[in-house]
């Protein structure tokens, strides 16, 4: 069995087949978005240089970056300690989003309590 | 309608009434962990200041922290441009992880292909 196919035996995909892959920026540690895998896209993922998701609503492959150029090259992976979550670090060119932001993240920001550990409650 | 009431109802939860969480620590942009809210674990985890999850293997709420004292602060939260993944930026105290590592992602690191933007194709 190669390195890839031992990883995807031992990652747990969920009922519809698909894991949630988180993507940062590896350098800034940005987080950029989540998509998700199946066991195709994360085999591409890792043996291809650029990540592959698994569109849920179009049901298809995508690469970031095959329209808008804006691919994200692989750095890193790492699944997490009950093999349900894969973490990858890329380098992403220009905006991860597809709305133009740099982190699908940066475009509902909250404002939640904030919790303070100095005094150990939170603070409101 | 609160703020937190729009939120919830601006957020899009899964068929199985969830929501996937990923778990930053605020300074340093570790990646922590990942783990699931339902709605009323997302309105706690904005209105007090600490992180609650429903865990999906127990069928019960769950805040880190409460038994081993690695209590997660909320920093800041963000939705993405769909609604439906939630960013925290915690002040996580101790390990994140149940295994006692710091990051669920320090427990497997894999042997991607590296992709290469300088040549604009993957290294082998």
């Amino acid at each position: 069995m190669s390195d890839v196919d031992a990883v995807i035996e031992r990652a747990t995909f969920d009922d519809a087949g698909l894991l949630p892959a988180i993507i940062q920026q590896w350098d800034t540690k940005e987080v950029l978005m989540l998509g998700y895998m199946n066991a195709e896209a994360l085999r591409r993922t890792l043996t291809e240089g650029r990540v592959t998701f698994w569109s849920r609503s179009r049901q298809e492959f995508w690469r970031k970056g095959d329209t808008s150029g804006n691919v994200q090259y692989v750095k890193g992976a790492a699944l997490d300690c009950d093999d349900d979550t894969l973490l990858v670090q890329v380098d992403q060119i220009g905006a991860a989003c597809h709305t133009g932001a740099r982190r699908c993240f940066d475009v509902d920001p909250l404002d939640p309590v904030i919790g303070d550990p100095v005094v150990g409650s939170p603070t409101t």
